[in-house]
């Protein structure tokens, strides 16, 4: 079965999926995005994705191309209609298309894009039971990442650097050496018995992960802290871990030449893992 | 006459010019651009745009796509078919097209857009001769500027807070209070008897037509220098000015609520665009 693609209110076929050069997406990276999973039909916390994505929406003047109620309705079609069971949605809204101009143009609707791609879930236990390498690198992007906007190519080098030194996922240091956060996720150690990750700026994108897994260690009574940390303290760290919502709770066991604990995943990592998984909201279709 | 654009090889009508949805310009700002003025059916400074785009390109280890003979042929198609006497070329490459991940496809070719508009020569002598309004903004860009990309969003951020205060562009200021450039532009203040523009670095983009201005004040030994500026020196101009591909050299009346001079432009305007004017290289098609 082909895939398939909404794409401003038409399915279609995912080879003729396209969008006018002049979508302002394409020129200036003007729109936003969500990613959110699919675990066993259902959507991963989908009502914390579509508040974040109003957020982005809202700071950046566009608006909403349909309601809510249709998007969702559009959403679970893209689901169902890619037999999607694990996998994840890519959702997109640029502020739609115009003759190039940089400021903001006048009466146009804004552009929806909605692709779902199926992740057989072992792909993700696998990498959990081993645990991923991360590389360092100058955190280069804009200052306003709390936006999940397109404006991604310093997450794009990013990536690809780590990936030259064959890790998984690339930590950003801002000016003053503490990591930042992850280039499509977020951080955390583990010091000291207590789980840390960076505090919301608009030096990081507020994690829905992030956020999950926070009310999974409050109910858990799992110590946790919000603060800044470097390469001095994740040298001190037994465990490590990033959190996305495709890579939920994922063990770091390398991040440069500093092997966290045994190299291996750590003996908390189930727990944060369950923490997260049972604190997730699933959205039946 | 309906408008032709050039995309991956095809001369397609405006309306129905058409990139893939993971086109990786589309998801992740992955790519670069050029525009360059058309002048009476010539090429303005195409060659210095051509060598900066491939610059770029380096920069992001993308490849043209075609070589820069066809480019050429494809650039001089799009000038005559849209029947462009006086306007610009928007040229665009992105990385390519491939499923959703930060990091780099293998074995993608990169996209190509070649977008020609008519703009009558009128429209710029019209607000050369009133000059233009600048306000300052934070300069939220990302730290690799030099690179002429399409993460563009805090550019679309600065010129939309401009135009919200009447003003035709936004001069962005640094972490240290210093202007680095326009929002689409290179800024310049006339001070001393001297023409002042900062210092290329990763903090601003090398316009071609501020070094084609450059050469011509050579020739014209009119006295410049390159170094910073603030708001203070600003005060005391008694010229500015903005330059790009489009606005060629453009005089500034007034920054913020700061006039400049007399608050219309000064009597040097004419002068450095005359420099700039006999210093350009034009390309027959």
């Amino acid at each position: 079965m082909s895939r398939v693609v909404f794409v401003n209110g038409k399915y279609l076929p995912y080879e003729e999926s396209k969008v006018h050069v002049e979508d302002r997406g394409y020129q200036f990276a003007d729109g936003v995005y969500e990613v959110f999973a699919v675990i066993e039909n259902k959507l991963a916390d989908y009502e914390s994705h579509m508040n974040r994505l109003t957020r982005s929406l809202s700071e950046l003047n566009i608006k909403l191309p349909y309601s809510k109620k249709s998007i969702f309705f559009h959403v679970s079609n893209i689901v169902e209609q890619n037999l999607i069971k694990n996998g994840l949605i890519y959702l997109q809204i640029s502020r739609g298309v115009a003759s190039r101009d940089f400021k903001y143009p006048s009466n146009v609707k804004s552009s929806l894009v909605i692709i779902g791609k199926n992740i057989p879930f072992e792909q993700y236990s696998d990498s959990f039971n081993k645990g991923i390498n991360v590389s360092t690198t100058k955190d280069l992007r804009w200052k306003r990442v709390d936006i999940k906007s397109l404006n991604l190519l310093a997450p794009v080098l990013a990536k690809q650097s780590a990936y030259k030194k064959n890790c998984q996922e690339s930590w950003l240091i801002d000016d003053e050496d503490f990591i930042t956060e992850g280039s499509s996720s977020n951080a955390w150690i583990y010091l000291d018995d207590t789980l840390i990750t960076r505090p919301v700026s608009n030096s990081i994108l507020k994690g829905i992960t992030r956020s999950t897994l926070i009310r999974g260690l409050k109910k858990r009574k799992i110590k946790y802290r919000e603060s800044k940390f470097n390469l001095e303290d994740i040298k001190k760290a037994s465990e490590a871990f990033i959190t996305s919502a495709t890579q939920h709770v994922m063990p770091v066991v390398m991040v440069d030449n500093i092997k966290i604990g045994k190299g291996v995943p750590g003996p908390r990592a189930q727990d944060f893992k369950a923490a997260y998984m049972e604190s997730l909201k699933l959205t039946e279709l």
